[in-house]
Formats: C-alpha cells, sequence, structure tokens
C-alpha cells in the first residue's frame, strides 16, 4: 500500500486526494492545508488527516474542530510519495523540504518544467517517469493536448500543429479573477507557454499555441489544427481513432451537447463526483479534413483531467505497474467511461462522406 | 408504494425523479421527455422508464437504443400522480389531460397560481394541500422567500419585506439566454411577480420586491430587508432562529464561503448529487438589525430548492404523513444536513453584540 502525502488541498489536491482513495493500491496519508476554512472542514468530514502548512494557524484549526496531525514537514516524513498540489510556484519551493526526507514527488504543471526531471502524462509517456524520483504532471491543456496529439502522432504523424487555447479566466469558486467582459490575449506573445510544454512531452513535435482568456469558469475549449504527414483515407477513420482512447470523450452528434454547460450537466446526470469530467471532450461533428489537414473542437475541464493522471504517475514513480496497467486500473476504479453514449446505437456510420466535403481534395 | 410519473425530464423533472428513488413510500413509474438526446439517455441509463411527449419522434428515441413504454397519455393513466415538469406554460395545458384521467398533479413555480388550487410550501403551508387533487408547488425564489419568511413571521410578526432579486440570467446549460453582460431590471415594473406570488403562501403578508438578471448561472442572491412587528432582542436571536431550521443552511463567518462558486464548491466537496443545493443559503455576516429592520443577504439554488419541496408535496396530496413528518424524511432521506459546519465548532456567541451596532436604535 502506497501511502501518499498531499500537500496542498485545493482545487487538485481534493479531487487527487478522493481518486486515491478509490484505489486498491495506494492510501491517503493526509493532506496538507492551510487555511481553517469550509474547504478544511471537508478533508475533516472525509477522515483525512490534516496537516498544518503554516503552523502559525494551528489555533484556527483547533477553533473548528480539526485535531491536526501534525506539520507539512511530517506529512512528507511519514509518506511514501507526495503529491505537491499547491499553488504555482509554491511547488519549486518545497522540493528542497522533499530531498530533505528523500521523499520522491509529484509536482503540478505550473511549475515551471525544471522542477523535476520528467514532464508526464499517462498516455503519452509513463515510462520515462519509471526510474524519476520526481516528475512534474503537466497542466490541464497540455495534458489535454498531449491525449489528443499521441494518436495523431502514432499512426500519422505530426506535420505541424497549430492550436488557438480559450481558456476559461478561473474556476467556479475564484470569484476574484478576470477578465469579466472581455476577451483578453494571454499571453499576447506568440507561441503562448503551452506548445513548449507539450515539447516537454513530445520533444520533436511542432506545435504553436496561442492562448486566450474569456470571462468563463467552466472549461477551456481548444480550436486546433493538425497537418498530418500522412493523410487519413478519410475523417471517419480519425473519428474511429478517438473512440478508441479511453480518455478521450467523443461527442456523438444526435447527444445535443452544444458546450461547457452541457457537458457539466451530462457529468452530473452521470453521477461523476463534483461533476468533474476527466476526458477530454471532443466534438465528433467538428472533426474535418482538409486534405492533411485536420481541424476540430474540444473542451477541457480544469479541474479535473489531471486528476487520473496524478494517480498514474504516482505509480509510474513507484514502479508498480505498466503504464496501460495503470490506466485501466485508475479508470475503472474512479468510472472513467462515458461509453454508453455511443455503445447504446449503431455509430459506425461516417458523418461525412468525401462527396459531402467539397473542399477536401 | 406511490407510483409517480413525472412529465418533463429537465433540470427540475430529473433532480425530483432522483428524489423520489430515494423515498421509501413512493417509487417513479417513468419519466415523459421530447427529445432523444443525452439527458433520455441518461434517463434510460438510471433505469427510468422513458414516455414520449411526442410521438412523431418515437423513431429518434429507437434510434439512441431506448424501447418508449408508452406515451405520456400512456404514463398518467398509469400514474398515482403526476409531477408535471414541463417549461413555464405547457403545464397549465397539460391540467385537461390529467383531469381526463382523475389523476392529482402537481405544477411548478413557472405557472400561473391559477393553474391549482393551492400554492404550496411544505414549511409554509403543508396542511392546505391536504385535500386538493392539484397544487402547485411555488418557483425556487419564492419557495425561498417562503422558507425565510416563515420564522420570523411566527416569532416576531412581519409589518412588511421589501425584497431586492438579483436573478441568474440562466441555469449553466441554458447557454442560449442573456443577459451576456449587464445588470437588467426584469421586469422594470415594480413590484415584480415574486412579492404577490408569496402571497399565494401567506395571503396576509405585506411584501414588495424588485427583479434584475445578471450574466451569472449559478445561484439568485436576494437582497431582503424586514421590518418587523415586534423587535428581536438582538441580531444573536435572529441567528439562532435560522440556525434551527432545516432548510436554511447559516454560513458561519469563518468558513470563507463569499459567493455562489465557493458555496457550490461546498456542496461538491460534501458529495451532493449534481453538486444541489437544496438549502436556502443565508450568510450569518449579512445578518443585521437597525431598530426593527431586518437585513440580509441569502442564495438560492435555482435548480434544487424546490426538490425536497415537490417530494413533501406528493405526500400532502396522498395524504400520507404530516408536514413535519415529511420534511423531516425527506430531508433523511437526501441527505440535507451541512449542519457539521456549524457542529463542529462552538458557535453560540452572538457575532455581534449590541455595543458594536452604533446605528442599532
Amino acid at each position: 500500500m502506497i501511502r501518499v502525502g498531499i500537500n496542498g488541498y485545493g482545487t487538485i489536491g481534493k479531487r487527487v486526494a478522493d481518486a486515491i482513495r478509490e484505489q486498491p493500491d495506494m492510501e491517503v496519508h493526509g493532506v496538507g492545508k492551510r487555511s481553517p476554512d469550509y474547504v478544511a472542514v471537508g478533508a475533516d468530514e472525509e477522515g483525512y488527516p490534516v496537516y498544518a502548512v503554516d503552523e502559525d494557524r494551528a489555533d484556527g484549526f483547533r477553533e473548528i474542530g480539526i485535531d491536526l496531525a501534525g506539520s507539512v514537514d511530517d506529512l512528507v516524513a511519514e509518506s511514501d510519495i507526495i503529491v505537491d498540489a499547491t499553488p504555482s510556484g509554491i511547488g519549486a519551493e518545497n522540493r528542497p523540504l522533499y530531498e530533505r526526507h528523500g521523499t520522491p514527488a509529484l509536482f503540478q504543471g505550473g511549475e515551471d518544467a525544471t522542477v523535476a526531471e520528467v514532464s508526464f502524462n499517462a498516455r503519452a509517456n509513463y515510462d520515462e517517469a519509471e526510474d524519476a524520483e520526481y516528475a512534474r504532471v503537466v497542466s490541464c491543456n497540455t495534458t489535454g493536448l498531449s491525449r489528443f496529439l499521441a494518436p495523431l502522432h502514432e499512426n500519422y504523424g505530426v506535420e505541424k500543429a497549430r492550436v488557438t487555447l480559450v481558456r476559461r479566466g478561473g474556476d467556479p469558486d475564484q470569484t476574484g479573477r478576470g477578465p469579466i467582459n472581455d476577451t483578453v490575449p494571454d499571453p499576447v506573445s506568440i507561441p503562448s507557454h503551452h506548445g513548449p510544454d507539450v515539447q516537454t512531452v513530445f520533444p520533436e513535435l511542432d506545435i504553436d499555441t496561442i492562448g486566450l482568456k474569456v470571462p468563463t469558469t467552466m472549461m477551456h475549449v481548444h480550436s486546433v489544427n493538425v497537418t498530418l504527414e500522412e493523410r487519413p483515407d478519410d475523417v471517419g477513420e480519425v473519428t474511429d481513432l478517438y473512440r478508441a482512447e479511453d480518455r478521450i470523450l467523443t461527442i456523438p452528434d444526435y447527444a445535443g451537447i452544444d458546450g461547457a454547460g452541457t457537458l457539466k450537466d451530462l457529468a452530473q446526470d452521470a453521477g461523476r463526483p463534483r461533476g468533474d469530467i476527466w476526458e477530454n471532450c471532443l466534438w465528433e461533428e467538428s472533426l474535418t479534413l482538409q486534405g492533411k489537414d485536420l481541424y476540430c473542437m474540444q473542451a477541457i475541464h480544469q479541474e479535473a483531467d489531471v486528476v487520473p493522471e496524478n494517480v498514474d504517475a504516482i505509480r509510474a514513480l513507484e514502479g508498480e505497474l505498466s503504464g496501460p496497467e495503470s490506466r485501466a486500473l485508475t479508470n475503472e476504479t474512479l468510472g472513467i467511461d462515458l461509453g454508453y453514449l455511443h455503445d447504446r446505437t449503431d455509430l459506425t456510420a461516417v458523418r461525412r462522406t468525401p462527396d459531402e466535403s467539397p473542399a477536401d481534395d
């Protein structure tokens, strides 16, 4: 049983904790928390031992009935591995603490790639983390792009990828972030950091990215173009490729799912914890082939898609299972399967025949 | 076992269905659904028999693997009671169908009060529905106001209530509704319909309401002023009154819950289905007494607060349990209890002593 310490119990940390609890081969040893607020109360209600990030605030925890299990230093000493889910930049500051205790650690994608020897995505490069002591689970957007690009890279070769990331302004509980009524180039310099970040997973892959922020809180949406080295027979072949991927939810045309709101509604109807969508959400109708140029749109739930990746990364560092074995176990235990949207009907017919695609030479 | 038919399986209908499934004395006989989309697939996955609202679309259901159980006419004939959760105005059109089959029915608050002989709120007037064949469960906002006003009405008397309703523009999946960047008086005429609607529950209560719409999808927020007939000793007395209410979540100051986003985050952390908040959410810190004038702010989850009211209304019409018995059973089966935010700590101290409230009388 791998004892996992979660340092930072916010949007990602609490989801990773709940995901670890579902695994047969690991357990939550405790969580590091800074503020004695409703989220701390939630951790205590879940039965997670709480360790103080800031010992000066110990009284605040006591006042709301939380018996601290110790300090974060204790948490690091007692755990087999740490998932650092602290805010961007704090992870790098924490690395010396993990080194001092000889405790392996995962960092999140908000850190620079230099924080760890491997940048990790379970679909793309699980094996590279097997000998590492530190790994960085790449960000939600880079995770989504890595999952999307892997099958194209393997089957057709990627000559060049160009992606516009229409990013959510903040998470639903981050009411203080903007923009409130604007579409903001962010960063205005091109490429955004996402392209180089994808190259930490696929070093040879040619990709340029552009980022903007909009006043929504639900999901990021990517407008994707990939020029392939080898042309698929038709777009149906590409659709089938993505239908076979375990962490890509291909949205069938009939479903009436027209945006992030309906996607969240679907996830809630399916009983997903916190309405989380762990998969990339790829609109099948948007998949379009123009010569060797593939186009599509996909939505990425920024709070959720890295959660199964963290679980897999723990197994990669501990060297317990192969990548496919770990992914399958994580998928099964979390319930990463909305395949019933497809299974219930015969959707093998290709949406668009070549004849209906006039510019499709 | 009361066989309940749900006519209209949208935002409210699907939540009412799931709530009924948790009850020991009733069962979902089937649901009426118009469109063969992801929501219909969800109903089928849940095991609810699906009845076609529009028989011309039967082929669409068949194509996605849904074996229709019949038409809505069949659903009405086979059920002991119907919960009509169709869009506003359709309920009234449906009443003749229910009458033809002699099937009692509940309507939702989007209908005019004339659709049924009783406008219902479980806290305020459960008993009035006991002999009725038709009842209207009042809207989310009227439900929230009725729950809030009942304890004041009973303990101090309400001389006059004045409420500004800052309403969400649409639900999260209603991407086509506005406003997208405005604060819109809606309606611009005063009072809005909410005041008169509260009077369908409290006929004698003097209340004026003003409504506006803002570009959010999460919750409504009410700015409340009530001039009381009798002055409470201090605001702590009022706080205690609300802490004792079963469907009012009083938000303690320590929790760091600053808006609808954090409220939804709390509900998700607590494992609530769909992140639903069935209670009024009343900020304790906002409760303020100036002479006989009480002020506060409360948030209302428009998708959820009427759900337990529908369950109770079924029992009221069927004459099975008393109001307090039904409410207690509904609360327990659904898990309407976030009391751990308070139980874990000694919060009996009154937030603000009279001395700190200089303008207080």
